[in-house]
Protein backbone atom coordinates (compact mmCIF):
# COMPACT_ATOMS: atom_id res chain seq x y z
CA UNK A 1 0.00 0.00 0.00
CA UNK A 2 1.35 3.75 -0.88
CA UNK A 3 0.19 6.31 1.19
CA UNK A 4 0.45 10.27 0.95
CA UNK A 5 0.28 11.45 4.79
CA UNK A 6 -0.59 15.20 4.86
CA UNK A 7 0.12 16.98 8.13
CA UNK A 8 -2.10 20.43 7.16
CA UNK A 9 -0.97 24.03 7.40
CA UNK A 10 -1.67 27.09 5.55
CA UNK A 11 2.27 28.05 6.39
CA UNK A 12 4.28 24.44 6.20
CA UNK A 13 1.59 21.63 4.87
CA UNK A 14 3.55 18.71 5.28
CA UNK A 15 3.47 16.02 2.71
CA UNK A 16 5.39 12.66 2.85
CA UNK A 17 5.01 9.20 0.60
CA UNK A 18 5.42 5.62 2.52
CA UNK A 19 5.05 2.38 1.07
CA UNK A 20 4.29 -1.02 2.81
CA UNK A 21 2.15 -3.21 4.71
CA UNK A 22 1.85 -4.00 8.45
CA UNK A 23 4.94 -6.24 9.15
CA UNK A 24 7.34 -5.73 6.33
CA UNK A 25 10.14 -2.89 6.58
CA UNK A 26 8.58 0.34 5.08
CA UNK A 27 10.06 2.63 2.10
CA UNK A 28 10.11 6.10 2.30
CA UNK A 29 9.70 7.51 -1.55
CA UNK A 30 9.58 11.03 -0.57
CA UNK A 31 8.70 14.16 1.60
CA UNK A 32 8.64 17.66 1.43
CA UNK A 33 6.56 20.83 2.76
CA UNK A 34 4.22 22.73 1.28
CA UNK A 35 4.74 26.44 2.01
CA UNK A 36 2.53 29.75 1.62
CA UNK A 37 3.74 33.27 2.19
CA UNK A 38 1.90 33.96 5.33
CA UNK A 39 1.52 37.42 3.92
CA UNK A 40 -0.89 36.27 0.90
CA UNK A 41 -4.44 36.14 0.84
CA UNK A 42 -5.96 33.20 2.33
CA UNK A 43 -7.95 32.00 -0.87
CA UNK A 44 -4.55 32.39 -2.70
CA UNK A 45 -2.64 30.25 0.10
CA UNK A 46 -5.41 27.57 -0.51
CA UNK A 47 -4.49 27.49 -4.24
CA UNK A 48 -0.94 26.92 -3.77
CA UNK A 49 -1.54 24.26 -1.47
CA UNK A 50 -3.79 22.61 -3.88
CA UNK A 51 -1.45 23.19 -6.22
CA UNK A 52 1.17 21.59 -4.39
CA UNK A 53 -1.15 18.60 -2.79
CA UNK A 54 -1.91 18.53 -6.88
CA UNK A 55 1.40 17.84 -7.47
CA UNK A 56 2.46 15.31 -5.23
CA UNK A 57 -0.28 12.88 -6.08
CA UNK A 58 0.49 13.39 -9.69
CA UNK A 59 4.16 12.57 -9.30
CA UNK A 60 3.47 9.63 -6.38
CA UNK A 61 0.36 8.39 -7.32
CA UNK A 62 -0.86 6.90 -3.51
CA UNK A 63 -3.65 4.34 -3.28
CA UNK A 64 -4.95 6.58 -0.14
CA UNK A 65 -4.39 10.03 1.19
CA UNK A 66 -3.74 9.98 4.93
CA UNK A 67 -4.54 13.80 6.55
CA UNK A 68 -4.23 14.70 10.19
CA UNK A 69 -7.89 15.17 12.05
CA UNK A 70 -8.00 18.46 13.48
CA UNK A 71 -9.75 19.97 16.53
CA UNK A 72 -10.74 23.00 17.50
CA UNK A 73 -9.70 22.75 21.35
CA UNK A 74 -6.15 23.25 19.74
CA UNK A 75 -3.90 27.00 19.67
CA UNK A 76 -7.37 29.50 18.44
CA UNK A 77 -5.26 30.88 16.35
CA UNK A 78 -4.18 28.61 13.98
CA UNK A 79 -6.63 26.16 13.85
CA UNK A 80 -9.37 27.67 11.52
CA UNK A 81 -5.75 27.87 9.18
CA UNK A 82 -5.32 24.41 9.67
CA UNK A 83 -9.02 23.38 8.96
CA UNK A 84 -8.89 24.53 5.68
CA UNK A 85 -5.95 23.57 4.56
CA UNK A 86 -6.79 20.08 5.59
CA UNK A 87 -10.16 20.62 3.80
CA UNK A 88 -8.16 21.39 0.68
CA UNK A 89 -6.00 18.54 1.20
CA UNK A 90 -9.18 15.78 1.56
CA UNK A 91 -10.70 17.58 -1.53
CA UNK A 92 -7.85 17.40 -3.85
CA UNK A 93 -7.51 13.21 -2.59
CA UNK A 94 -11.57 12.62 -2.94
CA UNK A 95 -11.36 14.65 -6.51
CA UNK A 96 -9.32 12.04 -7.76
CA UNK A 97 -11.43 8.99 -6.52
CA UNK A 98 -8.75 8.15 -3.29
CA UNK A 99 -9.82 6.82 -0.07
CA UNK A 100 -9.10 9.62 2.71
CA UNK A 101 -8.45 8.68 6.05
CA UNK A 102 -8.25 11.04 8.99
CA UNK A 103 -6.44 10.09 11.78
CA UNK A 104 -5.81 12.31 15.23
CA UNK A 105 -2.46 13.57 16.49
CA UNK A 106 -2.43 10.96 19.47
CA UNK A 107 -3.35 7.97 16.81
CA UNK A 108 -0.53 8.61 15.22
CA UNK A 109 1.98 9.26 18.15
CA UNK A 110 1.11 6.01 19.46
CA UNK A 111 0.85 3.91 16.33
CA UNK A 112 4.84 4.94 15.95
CA UNK A 113 5.87 5.48 19.43
CA UNK A 114 3.81 2.87 21.70
CA UNK A 115 2.99 6.62 23.44
CA UNK A 116 0.25 9.09 22.45
CA UNK A 117 1.90 11.64 24.68
CA UNK A 118 5.03 11.47 23.05
CA UNK A 119 6.51 14.35 21.87
CA UNK A 120 8.37 15.55 18.37
CA UNK A 121 11.37 14.59 19.18
CA UNK A 122 10.20 11.22 19.65
CA UNK A 123 7.96 11.22 16.48
CA UNK A 124 11.10 12.12 14.24
CA UNK A 125 13.31 9.51 15.95
CA UNK A 126 11.16 6.69 15.63
CA UNK A 127 10.02 8.31 11.57
CA UNK A 128 13.90 8.08 10.73
CA UNK A 129 14.53 4.23 12.56
CA UNK A 130 11.35 2.95 11.06
CA UNK A 131 12.03 4.20 7.20
CA UNK A 132 15.87 3.71 7.68
CA UNK A 133 16.21 7.36 7.38
CA UNK A 134 20.18 8.56 8.00
CA UNK A 135 18.53 11.81 10.21
CA UNK A 136 15.39 12.49 11.05
CA UNK A 137 13.69 14.66 8.41
CA UNK A 138 13.20 18.18 9.02
CA UNK A 139 10.90 20.45 9.42
CA UNK A 140 8.79 18.72 12.14
CA UNK A 141 5.66 18.83 9.60
CA UNK A 142 8.12 16.48 7.05
CA UNK A 143 8.24 14.37 9.66
CA UNK A 144 4.71 14.40 10.85
CA UNK A 145 3.80 13.71 7.74
CA UNK A 146 5.58 10.54 6.93
CA UNK A 147 4.22 9.11 10.37
CA UNK A 148 0.88 10.16 9.47
CA UNK A 149 1.25 7.48 6.63
CA UNK A 150 2.90 5.22 8.44
CA UNK A 151 0.26 5.05 10.88
CA UNK A 152 -2.26 4.76 8.35
CA UNK A 153 -0.47 1.36 6.65
CA UNK A 154 -0.60 -0.36 10.26
CA UNK A 155 -4.15 0.73 11.18
CA UNK A 156 -5.73 0.82 8.04
CA UNK A 157 -6.47 -2.91 8.24
CA UNK A 158 -8.52 -2.60 11.54
CA UNK A 159 -10.09 0.38 10.10
CA UNK A 160 -11.21 -1.65 7.17
CA UNK A 161 -12.75 -4.65 9.28
CA UNK A 162 -14.42 -1.54 11.17
CA UNK A 163 -15.86 0.07 7.78
CA UNK A 164 -16.95 -3.33 6.30
CA UNK A 165 -19.02 -3.92 9.81
CA UNK A 166 -20.91 -0.52 9.93
CA UNK A 167 -21.72 -0.95 6.05
CA UNK A 168 -23.47 -4.45 7.14
CA UNK A 169 -25.07 -2.86 10.63
CA UNK A 170 -26.28 -0.14 7.97
CA UNK A 171 -27.40 -2.70 5.56
CA UNK A 172 -29.40 -4.47 7.83
CA UNK A 173 -31.07 -1.92 9.54
CA UNK A 174 -32.14 -0.38 6.13
CA UNK A 175 -33.46 -4.17 5.66
CA UNK A 176 -35.55 -4.07 8.65
CA UNK A 177 -36.24 -0.51 8.49
CA UNK B 1 -20.89 44.93 -9.72
CA UNK B 2 -22.16 41.27 -9.49
CA UNK B 3 -21.23 39.42 -6.02
CA UNK B 4 -21.87 35.84 -5.33
CA UNK B 5 -22.49 35.37 -1.27
CA UNK B 6 -21.43 32.21 0.35
CA UNK B 7 -22.61 31.34 4.01
CA UNK B 8 -20.24 28.37 4.36
CA UNK B 9 -21.74 25.16 6.06
CA UNK B 10 -21.17 21.00 5.15
CA UNK B 11 -24.99 20.34 5.61
CA UNK B 12 -26.17 23.48 3.87
CA UNK B 13 -23.93 25.91 2.35
CA UNK B 14 -26.19 28.99 0.99
CA UNK B 15 -25.51 30.82 -1.62
CA UNK B 16 -27.13 33.74 -3.58
CA UNK B 17 -26.36 36.30 -6.66
CA UNK B 18 -26.68 40.04 -5.84
CA UNK B 19 -25.97 42.51 -8.48
CA UNK B 20 -25.73 46.50 -8.04
CA UNK B 21 -23.99 49.70 -6.74
CA UNK B 22 -24.14 51.47 -3.13
CA UNK B 23 -26.81 54.21 -3.49
CA UNK B 24 -28.85 52.39 -5.96
CA UNK B 25 -31.57 49.56 -5.84
CA UNK B 26 -30.04 46.14 -5.70
CA UNK B 27 -31.28 42.77 -8.02
CA UNK B 28 -31.17 39.33 -6.98
CA UNK B 29 -30.39 37.12 -9.49
CA UNK B 30 -30.13 33.85 -8.11
CA UNK B 31 -30.21 32.30 -4.31
CA UNK B 32 -30.32 28.82 -3.06
CA UNK B 33 -28.74 26.13 -0.81
CA UNK B 34 -26.24 23.46 -1.47
CA UNK B 35 -27.01 20.60 0.72
CA UNK B 36 -24.52 17.39 1.27
CA UNK B 37 -25.74 14.10 3.25
CA UNK B 38 -24.99 14.44 6.54
CA UNK B 39 -24.16 10.34 7.06
CA UNK B 40 -21.23 10.90 4.02
CA UNK B 41 -17.84 11.49 4.32
CA UNK B 42 -16.07 14.88 4.95
CA UNK B 43 -14.00 14.31 1.75
CA UNK B 44 -17.00 13.79 -0.43
CA UNK B 45 -18.61 16.45 1.56
CA UNK B 46 -16.20 18.75 0.17
CA UNK B 47 -16.32 17.60 -3.53
CA UNK B 48 -19.47 18.21 -3.59
CA UNK B 49 -20.07 21.38 -2.02
CA UNK B 50 -17.18 22.07 -4.73
CA UNK B 51 -19.34 21.20 -7.32
CA UNK B 52 -22.39 23.00 -6.09
CA UNK B 53 -19.98 26.29 -5.74
CA UNK B 54 -18.66 25.62 -9.31
CA UNK B 55 -22.43 25.49 -11.22
CA UNK B 56 -23.09 28.87 -9.41
CA UNK B 57 -20.02 30.48 -10.48
CA UNK B 58 -20.45 29.13 -14.32
CA UNK B 59 -24.52 29.89 -14.11
CA UNK B 60 -23.74 34.05 -13.02
CA UNK B 61 -20.51 34.66 -13.14
CA UNK B 62 -19.58 37.13 -10.53
CA UNK B 63 -17.22 39.65 -10.41
CA UNK B 64 -16.23 39.00 -6.57
CA UNK B 65 -17.17 36.28 -3.97
CA UNK B 66 -17.95 37.33 -0.39
CA UNK B 67 -17.39 34.74 1.73
CA UNK B 68 -18.64 34.55 6.24
CA UNK B 69 -15.45 34.82 8.22
CA UNK B 70 -15.36 32.46 10.27
CA UNK B 71 -14.62 32.20 14.00
CA UNK B 72 -12.98 29.82 16.40
CA UNK B 73 -15.23 31.24 19.04
CA UNK B 74 -18.43 29.67 17.43
CA UNK B 75 -19.97 26.13 17.99
CA UNK B 76 -16.85 23.70 18.72
CA UNK B 77 -18.84 21.14 17.09
CA UNK B 78 -19.83 23.13 13.89
CA UNK B 79 -16.76 25.28 12.92
CA UNK B 80 -14.69 22.61 11.78
CA UNK B 81 -17.32 21.93 8.90
CA UNK B 82 -17.54 25.78 8.56
CA UNK B 83 -14.11 26.67 8.55
CA UNK B 84 -13.63 23.50 5.58
CA UNK B 85 -16.46 24.58 3.94
CA UNK B 86 -15.44 27.93 3.77
CA UNK B 87 -12.25 26.96 2.20
CA UNK B 88 -13.33 25.25 -0.56
CA UNK B 89 -16.06 28.29 -1.69
CA UNK B 90 -12.68 30.40 -1.00
CA UNK B 91 -10.62 27.95 -3.49
CA UNK B 92 -13.14 27.86 -6.29
CA UNK B 93 -13.47 31.58 -6.52
CA UNK B 94 -9.43 32.00 -6.15
CA UNK B 95 -9.00 29.29 -8.84
CA UNK B 96 -10.91 31.66 -11.34
CA UNK B 97 -9.13 34.73 -10.44
CA UNK B 98 -11.76 36.06 -8.79
CA UNK B 99 -11.54 38.28 -5.39
CA UNK B 100 -12.75 36.73 -2.13
CA UNK B 101 -13.70 38.98 0.48
CA UNK B 102 -14.42 37.75 3.69
CA UNK B 103 -17.01 39.81 6.29
CA UNK B 104 -18.02 38.89 9.77
CA UNK B 105 -21.35 38.19 10.62
CA UNK B 106 -21.42 41.32 12.63
CA UNK B 107 -20.25 43.46 9.69
CA UNK B 108 -23.26 41.75 7.61
CA UNK B 109 -26.27 42.07 9.93
CA UNK B 110 -24.64 45.72 10.62
CA UNK B 111 -24.45 46.44 6.83
CA UNK B 112 -27.92 45.30 6.23
CA UNK B 113 -30.14 46.00 9.69
CA UNK B 114 -27.80 48.82 10.92
CA UNK B 115 -27.17 46.78 14.28
CA UNK B 116 -24.66 44.26 14.42
CA UNK B 117 -26.34 42.42 16.97
CA UNK B 118 -29.71 42.04 14.73
CA UNK B 119 -31.17 38.50 14.55
CA UNK B 120 -31.87 35.79 11.47
CA UNK B 121 -35.57 37.56 11.38
CA UNK B 122 -34.51 40.91 10.93
CA UNK B 123 -31.77 39.89 8.53
CA UNK B 124 -34.39 37.95 6.46
CA UNK B 125 -36.70 41.21 6.85
CA UNK B 126 -34.46 43.60 5.59
CA UNK B 127 -32.92 41.36 3.09
CA UNK B 128 -36.58 41.06 1.57
CA UNK B 129 -37.19 44.62 1.79
CA UNK B 130 -33.46 45.64 0.02
CA UNK B 131 -34.55 43.13 -2.95
CA UNK B 132 -38.04 43.44 -2.66
CA UNK B 133 -38.48 40.09 -2.70
CA UNK B 134 -42.44 38.71 -1.77
CA UNK B 135 -41.29 36.76 1.21
CA UNK B 136 -37.78 36.12 2.61
CA UNK B 137 -35.60 33.71 1.31
CA UNK B 138 -35.78 30.32 2.94
CA UNK B 139 -33.68 28.25 5.01
CA UNK B 140 -31.81 31.36 6.69
CA UNK B 141 -28.19 30.16 5.28
CA UNK B 142 -29.92 31.34 1.97
CA UNK B 143 -31.42 34.92 3.38
CA UNK B 144 -27.62 35.19 5.25
CA UNK B 145 -25.85 35.07 1.83
CA UNK B 146 -27.99 37.06 0.10
CA UNK B 147 -27.06 39.28 3.14
CA UNK B 148 -23.35 38.75 2.64
CA UNK B 149 -23.65 40.22 -1.18
CA UNK B 150 -25.18 42.94 0.01
CA UNK B 151 -22.75 43.99 2.81
CA UNK B 152 -19.78 43.16 -0.08
CA UNK B 153 -21.29 45.55 -2.40
CA UNK B 154 -21.76 48.33 -0.27
CA UNK B 155 -18.61 47.65 1.51
CA UNK B 156 -16.00 47.28 -1.40
CA UNK B 157 -15.81 51.07 -2.39
CA UNK B 158 -14.44 51.44 1.58
CA UNK B 159 -12.65 48.23 1.64
CA UNK B 160 -10.64 48.98 -1.70
CA UNK B 161 -9.70 52.25 -0.62
CA UNK B 162 -8.00 50.75 2.27
CA UNK B 163 -6.38 47.93 0.30
CA UNK B 164 -5.28 51.07 -2.13
CA UNK B 165 -3.77 52.48 0.80
CA UNK B 166 -2.04 49.49 2.21
CA UNK B 167 -0.70 48.69 -1.31
CA UNK B 168 0.96 52.03 -1.29
CA UNK B 169 2.64 51.85 2.04
CA UNK B 170 4.16 48.60 1.10
CA UNK B 171 5.22 50.09 -1.80
CA UNK B 172 6.98 53.00 0.05
CA UNK B 173 8.65 50.76 2.18
CA UNK B 174 9.95 48.71 -0.44
CA UNK B 175 11.92 51.53 -1.58
CA UNK B 176 12.97 52.78 1.33
CA UNK B 177 13.81 49.53 2.79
Amino acid sequence: MRVLGVDPGLTRCGVGVVEGIPGRPLTMLGVGVVRTPADAETADRLVAIERGIDEWLDAHRPECVAVERVFSQHNVRTVMGTAQASAVAMLCAARRGLPVALHTPSEVKAAVTGTGRADKAQVGAMVTRLLRLDAPPKPADAADALALAICHIWRAPAQNRLQQAVAVHRAMKGRTA
